[in-house]
């Protein structure tokens, strides 16, 4: 069996200020999602990130955003579907053209922070990011929020020829249609590592989770989303590499 | 015989705000430099630029720079020779990955403003804008101010694999070594659009020039820079292309 | 009686770009909205820009906007509240600073673009930007739109302990509530200078505009939001000032 | 007696990077240089910043830069004089808005990285310095690099009728002329604490340093440069703060 990709958000640091544990998760993962100098990073960032991703034989994914770096990209910005298109464009280019200095390239993309929400509700975002993966490279996956039912993405992901990978998440608990719950509500946000890691395995098992109505909720996603923010999460990436090899193993 | 190759600034509007002649000037020249949104333009200006080259079968070249946006990339920058080729990847691709949503690509490279001028008096700067192309792709000639004697240049580029144009300039006056006359000095500019054809045909002719000493000036040249600046630069571009294609017929 | 204060946006260049026609229509307005390097302008333009107006005598005033020169301001983004406050500050202080070498000062605020338009139609987003003005200086009159019935809007005003500005457009219809009839609709925007310099007159007069669907409409206004884009606007921008000359010596 | 002003670069954080122990190292110096947008802070970090130096009672200090986000303000910009006085005055006047909501105020300049070397180096640099804070309020003292012969400086302040703020360091080694030794150099950097506050009461004492030549040095100076990078240099001002409250009691 295989089990699911780990996808950390990675590589974003600017400038002189440094964030995340790179270095410590980048052994553990499958996939980093690379910033790409709108929501931050920086070349010189891109590049020293791009050869960690390079060493340990990571997929480098464009991980594209609003332009809006005192914002961490996590605004919601009113662009235009053209808009969205072409800082896409801009902005995977950017990272390929620092992986190619690297005999790398990119290999699939994720749209990040607000933007990543705009594309998960609003349809004419979604086809813009969509239009954008497609006429840069159809072959390049991209990745989506997982939900109960991926149906209508999938069907608009087919109408531009893209593969999608859906990701879910170990640390969130999911209401009944397979979206997280708010982070206002308790209990949205698992901490125990015993429970993230279980959620991991189920999730890789593609067994059914409880939902937080108490509903059985299957999530069929392809990746993971992990977290390099902190020396805590590196510990859960690290759990769930390991009950993920052994899986593997199985 | 071959006539030079014209090459003209382009895309260098922003947002909101328009520069230069560009649909008027692209009919006539066979290379644009295309600002890649570091001393002008951002992704929805290129993508309008790009279009506007592939549809006149124009090549397209990255217009590289220091990331500058209000000094317009005219300020020298204390950049590290990293810094200058992290800068130089990350424009070029990013200007490639419009392109490619075009089926388009970009075909060479040359540095803007201080980083020209920066690359042409300082060694290590040169290396870094060398070191970029070539590991972008060394297949993209690099474009180089000419002077009575590129050896030098022509060394460099030779270690690095590169193919490089050396670009001369129909309007402005040349002193004795082959270095533009200084704007600060009567006559440095040519505003006679006579003299200005004038020169461009004997560059062509691969003849010699007169010095501002008086002396004769042989500049082996593959291009020659015009500007879309104007109506009067446009006229004096369309002049040149006149010229050229007589030239070339002959 | 006293006409209506003219005001203009102005000193909107970023850069080595130029927009508007500053000189021209600044000898006939009252108070120059000038813009504070977020959506557009920088420090060197902005002392030009205070310089004209301390020369014409005009009154100048912070023209506050989300951080977003790419979009010009034009894009609304997810700002919290004391983002907007702390945005707002930062550059009315920056323009103050640039003003008090000048021996001038800020004497009123307008937001601009989308930080104008949420402003309006956001409550928190309002409370913001009169908090901002508030802390900063209640002396300073803050520009809003006006409709039919301002009396929210004034209401919170004297909540902030605040004089409100309303503001009115000559070359716009309205409809029945005194809202801009939207750009989409047909004659949304008055193109003939004779019905722009009557609605002028009217306006200054206090007396009723037609609204869009024929009724009488009232607008309550101090201040009129006029042009310098181009030598149309300015046309109209000087004809207005002599019609309300002649209103003034009546 | 009086001992010498502690002064810390501080608000260096930038939207969602965090950079310093500003909270921790705030209590223990009487001037905060804080952070104007440029090369750190934005305008939130700049409110908080304001409100930890209202809170401690610490002077307010605009600390001016290149604007230079990715190369935090430490490489030097081919800027004019103009383009200096310009930034200047944008920057301090920013902070001064934030101040103003916070009932506070700036009481002093001093620039950052690059702009305050290049201003050490380049006359025309420091003319440009002194000639916006004169222009802006010619009573708010400037820092400048204390050195053995502070006259051309003093001469200079004189003729813009500013109040000059000669600042030295307790952690780094001096040579004869009262410049820094250069970091590339063995023995430039005090690490020993010991050594760190032997050297601030030397220095506050007015009494003579040992150059790297051997030679005494003394150093004329008002203020003390101190940093809160990190643990052990915030225990290092608490030190320092100790040995000249003892120093002020005596």
């Amino acid at each position: 069996m295989n089990s699911l990709l780990l996808n950390c958000d990675i590589g974003e640091s600017f400038g002189a200020w440094t964030m995340g544990l790179d270095a410590e998760v980048m052994p553990f993962i499958d996939c980093a999602n690379i910033a790409c100098g709108f929501h931050a990073s920086d070349p010189g960032t891109m590049r020293k990130t791009v050869a960690l991703a390079v060493e340990h034989g990571v997929r480098i994914g464009a991980h594209t955003a609003y332009q809006d770096l005192v914002g961490f990209g996590r605004r919601s910005m009113d662009c235009t579907p053209q808009e969205v298109e072409d800082l896409m464009l801009y902005q995977i280019g950017a990272l390929e053209g620092i992986c190619r200095s690297q005999d790398s390239h990119v290999s699939y993309v994720k749209p990040h922070g607000a933007l990543y929400q705009d594309m998960m509700r609003k349809p004419a975002t979604l086809r813009a990011v969509m239009s954008a993966v497609a006429k840069y490279n159809r072959h390049l996956p991209l990745m989506l929020m997982c939900t109960r039912d991926n149906s209508q993405f999938q069907a608009l992901g087919d109408e531009y020829g893209l593969t999608l990978w859906f990701e879910a998440f170990a640390d969130r608990a999911y209401d009944a249609e397979g979206f997280l719950v708010s982070r206002k509500l308790p209990d949205a946000v698992h901490h125990d590592s015993e429970i993230i890691v279980d959620q991991a395995v189920t999730l890789a098992r593609g067994e059914t989770l409880v939902a937080s109505d108490g509903s059985a909720l299957l999530l069929r996603a392809q990746t993971l989303c992990v977290h390099g923010d902190n020396a805590s999460s590196v510990a859960a990436v690290k759990r769930i590499r390991q009950a993920f090899d052994t899986l593997d193993q199985a």
